[in-house]
C-alpha cells in the first residue's frame, strides 16, 4: 500500500480501544496503529497488540448480544455501539446430539454463524474493519470478493452511510451479484478471475487516497474480528474451552484468530488454562495446507483451486504456515475431503441438526466425520465444529441431490399410497 | 379435526407452562389445553389463556438470548431449553437513522427477523408448535406451506428428531424446494395450488392419528410464538413500548399477537401503560384487510391473490377482523402498496440500513413510506417496523432492478474511466 487512509495525527484518543500498536508476526517489529499490514523490516504480516488491563466475565455478560460485548478485547473504541453497524455475532452454539450420535462422538456442539446479518462469519471481521475505516477517516469502504465478503461489506457500508465499492469477477452467478448489488450502487464487475480482481484492488489501494480495503490495508483490524468466534464459544460453553475444535481453512486467518482468542482468555483468567486440539478443514480441490500437514513439511505449495467450496478456494493461503504450527502444536491435524463428501456433509448437518450450511460448512462437517473415522479426533472429548455460512448462497451444491420424496394428486388416497405416513 | 394428537391424560404437569386453558376469542367458552383450535360452541378461534403469577424484568434478562427468555409468558414448559429446538429469536432491533432521514421520520427502528435460524419469523411460531407437538405425544410434525413455514418446520423437525412431513405445491420454485428438502426426506409435492395443499393437510389431520400440523391442530400454541416479537421490541427499547408499529398482514395473526404481547407486558407491570398505534401492511394484489379498513366496514371480503409478496398472499385472512379492530382502536390504519412499491421498498431498506428483506418486508417498508407521505403516521413519534424474512428467498423480486454499475477490464485505467472513484 502506498497511500495512507488518513494521517496518523487525526486519530482520536481510544480510537482502537485497548490496542497499543501493530506487531510483526515474524520478527516482532512494532509499528504505530494505522492502515499498515506488512512489516517494513521483513514484510511479515502485522497483527494488533494490546494492553488489556482487567477484563471480567461480568463486564462482558453485561454487554449487548453481539460482538461488541468483547469491545475490550478488540481494536475498537468504547463507544463502538453508537456508530451504525450491522451488530453481528453472538450466534447460536447448538448442542448437536443427533450429529454426535450419527458420528459416534460423545459431546458435540455446532457454532452456527449462518445467522449473522448477511449470513456468514464475514460480518464479524467487516464490522471491525468498518470501525478502523471510520477511525482512520476513510472516504471509501471497499473489497474484492466472490461472495460472502462482498455481501458483508456492501451491507455494512450501506448501514454506516459510507461510500462502498465492491469488486467481483464479471462471471459471478447472478444471485451472488444481486445479494451485493441490492446494498450498493457501486458494484463493479471485472472481466477476469478472482486473482485479477484482487490485483486490481491492490492497484486502486495504491493509487487512491482514503480507500479502506477491508482485506488489504486495514486487514490487521479486520482479522481481529474472527477472535469473537472463539470468545463466544468459550462464553457459551460456560466460560470453558472445548477439548477439540474443527475450523475451515481458506486463508487460515480464522483458525489462527480463534486460537489467539483462546490464548487471550487464558491470559486474562477468564477461562481455565487447559489443553485443546485445533483441527483445520479443507476441500481436496484446494488443500495446500492439508497437503503440507500430511507431508510433514513447513512450506505451503500454492495450488490452483478446483472445488465447489468456493469460499475456501484460496490457493495460496497467507496464514497457512501458522495453521500448520497451531494444529501441530496442539495435537490436532489438517484434513481434506472430496466435493462429494462436501455435498454429503451439507445434507448430514441439515438432516441431523436443522442447519443449512454452505459448502464451507459441508467441508467442515465432512472433515469432522473423516477425522472421527480415522481416529485422529478423540470421540470421547468435547468437540466444537464451526459453520461459517449459509446454504442459501450455494444452493447448487445440493439442488441435484435433494428433492420431493413423492409428487401426488391432492387426495388422501394418493398420499396414503406413498407409504410416507 | 377428528383425530386427537394424544389423549389428554398423557399430559405431564407443567406441559404448557403458565397456560391454563384455551378460550374462544368470540364467545369466551373455555376448553382444556389440547390439540384443539375451534370453539365447540361457536366455531370461533381458540386462544391460549394463562395465569402468569409474578414475572420480573430480571428473570427475563437472566434468560438465554432467544425466545425462551420469555418462557413464563409462553405455553411451553420450564425445561423447554433442554429439548432440542432451533433456539430462534432475540434478533436485532436496529436504530434506522438512514431510513428515518430518507422518510422524514424522527425516530425509527427496524426489528429484523431475517436472521432467525431459517431466516424468517416462522421459526418463532414453529418452536412453540414443536413444544406442543412434543408434549401432546405427536408422532409426526407437519405443515402445508409454500415457503418460509416449510423451511422452519423441516429444520425444527430435523433437529428435534421427529418425523417431519412437509406439503408444497408441485410447481414451487426449485430453490424453495431445496431449502426444505435439505432438512427432510419426506417433502411431498402436490399437483395443485396452495389451497389444494391446505385442504389435503386438513384431510390428513382428520384421517391420521398423532399428526401435529403446526398451522392446523396445534395452531393456538403455534400462534403464541409471535408474541415474542412484541416482547423483544419492548425489552430492546429498554422496557418501553414504541409509539407506533408497522406490521405486515397475511393471516393477521402476527399483528394481533404483537398487540397481545404489549397488553400482557402492561398488565404484568413490565412496561408503562401508554397509548400506541398499530398499522397493518398489505400488498395491493392481496389487500382484503386494507380494503375493508378503507371502506369502513367490519367484514373481510376474500380475494384471489395476485402479488409478488407471496408470503403475504392469503386471500381470506383468518384474523383479518381482529386486525381491523386493533388498528382502529389504537388509532392506526391498514394500507397497501403496489408490487413496484414493494420492489422499491426492498432496495430502499437495503441501501439505507444494509438489510436484505424479502417481499413481505418490502411491503412493510413501502407501507411505512406511504403512511408517512399521507400523514397517517406521525413522523414525530417513535416508530418500529418489522422485517419478517430474508431477501435471499425472493431474489427474483429485485434481480431485474439491481446489478453492477459497470463492467470493466482489470486495470486501474479502466476503473478510473468509470468515474466511480
Amino acid at each position: 500500500m502506498s497511500a495512507v487512509v488518513a494521517e496518523k495525527t487525526t486519530l482520536r484518543a481510544g480510537a482502537f480501544g485497548n490496542a497499543t500498536h501493530l506487531a510483526c508476526r515474524e520478527c516482532g517489529h512494532q509499528v504505530d496503529l494505522g492502515p499498515f499490514y506488512a512489516c517494513p523490516e521483513c514484510f511479515g504480516p502485522l497483527e494488533v497488540a494490546y494492553e488489556f488491563g482487567e477484563v471480567t466475565r461480568e463486564q462482558i455478560e453485561a454487554g449487548p448480544a453481539n460482538i461488541w460485548r468483547y469491545q475490550a478485547l478488540l481494536p475498537v473504541p468504547t463507544d463502538i455501539q453508537e456508530s451504525p453497524n450491522t451488530e453481528p455475532g453472538f450466534t447460536r452454539l447448538l448442542k448437536a446430539d443427533n450429529l454426535a450420535a450419527e458420528l459416534g462422538i460423545a459431546n458435540l456442539w455446532v457454532k452456527d454463524d449462518s445467522t449473522n446479518p448477511t449470513n456468514s462469519f464475514k460480518d464479524r471481521v467487516v464490522a471491525c474493519a468498518l470501525s478502523a475505516a471510520r477511525e482512520l477517516g476513510a472516504k471509501v469502504f471497499a473489497c474484492p470478493s466472490t461472495g460472502n465478503l462482498a455481501n458483508a461489506v456492501a451491507a455494512a457500508g450501506a448501514r454506516a452511510g459510507i461510500k462502498t465499492v465492491v469488486f467481483i469477477p464479471s462471471n459471478l452467478e447472478q444471485p451472488k451479484q444481486v445479494n451485493s448489488a441490492v446494498f450498493t450502487e457501486s458494484l463493479v464487475a471485472v472481466n477476469g478471475n478472482y486473482d485479477d480482481v484482487n490485483k486490481l484492488a491492490s492497484e486502486i489501494a495504491g493509487e487512491e487516497d482514503g480507500w479502506a480495503f477491508v482485506n488489504v490495508n486495514v486487514r490487521p483490524f479486520y482479522a481481529e474480528g474472527s477472535k469473537t468466534l472463539g470468545f463466544e464459544i468459550a462464553e457459551q460453553l460456560g466460560w470453558r474451552l472445548p477439548d477439540q475444535i474443527v475450523i475451515p481453512v481458506a486463508s487460515g486467518s480464522q483458525l489462527t484468530k480463534v486460537h489467539k482468542a483462546f490464548q487471550e482468555l487464558i491470559k486474562l483468567g477468564l477461562v481455565e488454562d487447559k489443553p485443546y486440539r485445533v483441527f483445520g478443514a479443507q476441500a481436496a480441490g484446494c488443500s495446500p495446507v492439508s497437503v503440507a500437514y500430511k507431508a510433514g513439511v513447513d512450506a505451503i505449495r500454492p495450488v490452483k483451486p478446483d472445488t465447489i467450496a468456493k469460499s475456501l478456494a484460496i490457493g495460496n493461503p497467507a496464514d497457512g504456515i501458522y495453521v500448520l504450527d497451531i494444529c501441530r502444536e496442539t495435537g490436532g491435524a489438517v484434513e481434506d475431503v472430496t466435493d462429494d463428501e462436501v455435498r454429503d456433509g451439507i445434507v448430514l448437518l441439515a438432516r441431523t441438526e436443522g442447519i443449512f450450511t454452505e459448502t464451507a460448512g459441508g467441508t467442515t462437517v465432512a472433515v469432522l466425520k473423516k477425522l472421527t473415522e480415522s481416529g485422529q479426533l478423540d470421540t470421547s472429548l468435547e468437540t466444537v465444529v464451526i459453520n461459517t455460512g449459509h446454504g442459501l448462497k450455494t444452493l447448487d451444491a445440493v439442488s441435484g441431490s435433494v428433492g420431493p420424496a413423492a409428487t401426488i394428486e391432492p387426495s388422501y388416497a394418493a398420499f396414503a399410497a406413498t407409504g410416507i405416513a
